[in-house]
């Protein structure tokens, strides 16, 4: 047994069912796991034991982000303000496709990794392809995933085929021995996966107790298509071939009907609202505070940074709350409520809510300290508006993950970050140069913005 | 004359009329003007010469935030997610009769310079009560402000009367000898100023070159009041006044017609977007594209920390660029848009471009240094994409005005940081305690959110 860790001086923001919240609070921490929470009044911290010094913070479980792709963070701002269809085959696919490999994997997730622990994210739910090299360089940092390899018919060079069951033993196998890393089942969309596949893998989650992440409802075209062919919504067609009898989570949702909303919530299906990458690419706003009261639980996502263009979820809070009172008037999502989605109620969409997304004695220590001794954090009256309509990401002091420090006061403590930076920066110039190889070379004023590109 | 100093290794964003990109640019600047702008090449930098290490920075000018109360900056926070006429009526009206005064007017300025100068912003435009002491904030702390005097119906107890011509004279008088600061004239909206003393306050701007700033066509009910009252839009009704003969800035314009967006252009009035405040207070989005279009200067604003809840134009223009491709479509408000707004576009709209705006031989030496050595922005393939979509104000490395810098490898250099957010800090103690007074004390549990205002 470990030595207890204590987190001390700082406002507890519980996150429980009481939504309890304790002005000079201590958080302690022990193997791993939380031990107790409770006032400075009782809980006695002993002479010399180990403390987080979190004065003037706002202390909360870490932020779920609940929807990325991770492995794209070499290619944030290629393509810039194009429509969805040449953004997507004329710059995305493309890229991919020529750079796409474990390695322009696991970099990009380490550049992924490194933001978002920064932003005090300790927990995200990804997607992509070669996951399991998203899941090595998570294991690396030591952030908690859950990872979902793609399972669509878009396939890359060197990408194994193969059965659902062949591929996802042997990438459940690549994960083994990775504690803080889920394996997780990810059949892109309905419209990439095909019918036979889906109920492959169904089972295959069934048998494994597996989670399912895909995309589900997001653009008006996908609700089209399903109901041209299926005669079914997307919601509705995944419900008839059986996806909601395994645990579910689903990003978007922007699409979604009235009586799709009641289908989800009757089938426990989590939903992972995306605002900042919906309005990028010219989607529609999911209905949240219908889902919500519902009963369905909606976590909060940043999608990719090819399509936000940040991992930061205290600014999609922000946005999220904020489209919601222009969609449907003030008070309809409360910064509270954003805060909620953040933490408790996206743990419940990833189905993880008995690990992760409260601080609650026997809880994973998971935890981030929001720094308010800034300008643009006092005075204080109102804790949940001060994070979600005044702080950022770049508040984040301290990030804990399963007890361990991953960021104290503002630096990364397993990896060197200029290292990091400067390896990404290298990839970058490549693959821009190979954008521009019949270059002609250029003026003073030459500059990335004349790129083919934008 | 001064020694020259030199901001070198940057990628430099000049905002001329070329829109030329520096890279690995330098801006010499004396005696607080700029006086080279090139790349590395071009220009030697003498040995021994004072330099700005702006290395991995991209370096643009300051940025200019176009609508704002700052003194306003101490109750940030105190009402949240209620209706718009309980927010005001019952909580923010309510607060400033109460605590109003000029020294909550100066302590509330110099917070939110603060937070401006460590966001990147060296102008902005203020409209408040005893705005003397906002003025006198911001010529302390040394930023570049546009200080219009308040002159609606409402008044604070304290405030001084009489004629505008009087309010004026005195008003210009304290501000002598603040080179960095202008005064103008602040008719609240047309709600609040009546015919006469709009009539009185056009002769005067008129008489003595000064800008008018003022809120219009902000709501939907203003509208139709408007029409109702007059048979004209707000913008109709302003011209028929005659306020258009003399230089203008609105804030907001989310409610405008064709005509009035016509109208607008013929007459060079600046309009000033402020999007999230607009989102959080349930009104429209202004037709930024259709301006734009039609010619007319719109700048970006932040509207005050009562209604945002931050002065981070970075955050501003990522909404703004965002939320219009929700509206009209992808590539309707781009991001290097968004970025004119910020700089160039929002100094014409303040009617001040001969001074601020781009970085230009002669222009004043406003600069800022947003840093791109951080895993939000790495790789950089596209500068305006970078700063919009995936840097904050947090990334503001340095910001120099009239050649002096302001902040200096995130430090502020005029004032002592922490004293200021103690002060603040004691402030909303006595604020929140005043609101709390037959409070019965209360568990470990009981935190701000508990509240009466909340």
């Amino acid at each position: 047994m470990s030595e207890s860790l204590y987190v001390v001086g700082g406002t507890v923001l519980t996150m429980n069912a009481a939504m309890d919240i304790l002005e000079n609070g201590v958080v302690e921490v022990r193997d791993g796991k939380i031990k107790q929470v409770g006032s400075a009044d009782s809980i006695a911290v002993p002479a010399g034991a180990r403390t987080v010094d979190a004065r003037h913070c706002l202390v909360l479980p870490g932020f779920i982000n609940g929807h990325t792709h991770t492995g794209m963070g070499l290619i944030r701002g290629i393509a810039e303000d194009l429509p969805f269809d040449q953004w997507l085959n004329d710059v995305i696919l493309p890229t991919e496709k020529r750079w796409g490999s474990p390695e322009f994997v696991y970099i990009g997730t380490m550049l992924s990794c490194a933001e978002m622990i920064k932003a005090g994210t300790t927990t995200f739910n990804d997607m992509y392809h070669f996951e399991e090299a998203s899941a090595r360089a998570a294991h690396a940092i030591g952030m908690r995933a859950i990872c979902a390899q793609d399972l669509s018919s878009i396939t890359w060079e060197g990408e194994k085929g193969g059965s659902v069951a062949e591929r996802m033993d042997e990438f459940r196998s690549a994960l083994s021995g990775f504690e803080r890393i889920t394996p997780a089942l990810g059949p892109h969309a309905i419209y990439t996966v095909d019918r036979l596949m889906f109920e492959e893998l169904i089972s295959y989650a069934a048998d494994n107790n597996l989670l399912v992440h895909m995309h589900l409802s997001e653009t008006k075209e996908e609700v089209r298509r399903c109901l041209r062919e299926n005669n079914q919504t997307p919601p509705e067609y995944c419900n008839a071939l059986g996806l909601f009898n395994v645990k579910t989570v689903c990003a978007h949702g922007t699409c979604l009907s009235p009586s799709d909303i009641a289908l989800l919530a009757s089938r426990q299906v989590g939903i992972v609202h995306n605002p900042e990458s919906n309005l990028k690419l010219e989607t529609k706003i999911c209905p949240v505070p219908e889902l919500r009261h519902a009963g369905v639980a909606v976590g909060l996502g940043t999608d990719s940074v090819a399509s936000n263009n940040d991992l930061d979820l205290l600014q999609e809070a922000d946005t999220a709350a904020k489209l919601q009172t222009y969609r449907k008037g003030i008070g309809t999502l409360t910064a509270q409520d954003t805060v909620r989605m953040m933490t408790i109620d996206g743990a419940r969409a990833l189905h993880m809510d008995s690990v992760v997304g409260s601080l609650e004695v026997g809880k994973r220590a998971d935890i981030v300290c929001i720094d308010t001794n800034k300008p643009n954090a006092v005075p204080l009256y109102n804790p949940y508006a001060q994070l979600v309509y005044s702080s950022t990401g770049a508040d984040a002091r301290h990030t804990m993950v399963e007890g361990e420090l991953l960021m104290e006061d503002y630096r990364l403590t397993r990896i060197d970050e200029q290292a990091l930076l400067d390896e990404a920066r290298a990839w970058g110039k490549r693959i821009y140069a190979d954008y521009h190889k019949p270059s002609a070379g250029g003026a003073g004023s030459r500059g990335p913005q004349d790129s083919a590109l934008h």
